[in-house]
């Protein structure tokens, strides 16, 4: 019905995360409307980040420069190293601009369902970092699920023998967030983790 | 903390319908990840469909070919002529492999509160096309919602003047659909339009 040209694009779109078939046909109408608005810097776009985005050496941050951007940055505090499961993480954390040290992104989680075991994250990488005498503190800043905290309890044996501090994000009450919508694990975790007001 | 490179894929992702830019930052992680398998066949089928596809001159369909495939050919049946909103749904009644004839894409609905009038929907060529004497029937097929019922309506005006028949797409329950969950408007126009069983 529509040539093959467009087919293909409509299937290789229904391949991203949070779009299907009938998502991506919508898209393609919307690009085929918008070919100069959009379609055509799309296209360039991610022909860019092709040829040029790559995997920081150092941290493992995807950035145009190896080592990354963050990496390079000589005002960055070396004495703190956060270990993220990946590059989305990392920059949810350089958006909210709480952080002014280094990165360690360990490419994913342990699981024995997926298939992922230790060699296949940077968990060899991280214990060497976590060795240079310069590192005080490790945070390990794994997503709160089964898999992340599993992950965590790996590293923290790992990284038992090097010298630097290990500790972890504060679970709780996010902020803005009604009590009557959290689940019990959240509640327990927050009211565990007190702390004295206006302390 | 990223490279400009990913903050502008980011954005132009974030544009598609059905994305925002939480979704667009997966999509992309998801991209560089399949660097091979997605990303450049994804920026190649762009490209692909930037240079080639066009609008055909005489239905307004999305084609590489200009007439587009479905004008060019044939074997399909002149004498009925079927009038769709977008590309979108010429698409979806030809997967659904009912209809033999041809089609014409008005473009989108007249929208008072859109600013869309009828200059700017194809309706003029519609009108010079229904006049051919070959064309027998001619199918309304828009939406059923109140702009695309309002455009039916001036279609059949400006059509009254043409020899063809003039028909639209029956109302009813859809096939496999439950009565309990049907609104109104549609129970009754299926009573209204009931049919002999078996007839």
């Amino acid at each position: 019905m529509n040539g093959p040209e467009i087919d293909r694009l409509i299937q290789l779109l229904a391949r991203l995360p949070g779009l299907g078939p009938r998502s991506a046909r919508r898209a393609v109408l919307h690009l085929v409307k918008r070919r100069d608005a959009l379609l055509v810097p799309l296209a360039d776009a991610l022909a860019d980040v092709g040829r040029n985005v790559q995997v920081c050496r150092v941290c493992g941050n995807l950035d145009t420069s190896d080592p990354c951007a963050l990496c390079a940055d000589a005002s960055r505090d070396d004495s703190i190293l956060c270990v993220v499961e990946d590059p989305g993480d990392l920059w949810a954390l350089e958006r909210a601009r709480a952080f002014r040290g280094r990165y360690h992104v360990l490419g994913g989680t342990l699981s024995a369902i997926r298939g992922v075991g230790p060699d296949d994250l940077t968990i060899a990488a991280l214990v060497e970092r976590a060795h240079n005498p310069a590192v005080k503190e490790i945070i390990i800043a794994l997503n709160a699920t089964v898999d992340g905290q599993t992950t965590a309890h790996v590293l923290a044996e790992r990284l038992a023998g090097c010298s630097a501090a290990i500790s972890r994000l504060a679970h709780g009450v996010p902020v803005g967030g009604e009590l009557d919508y959290l689940d019990d694990g959240t509640l327990t975790a927050a009211l565990r983790a007190r702390r004295p007001l206006g302390g």
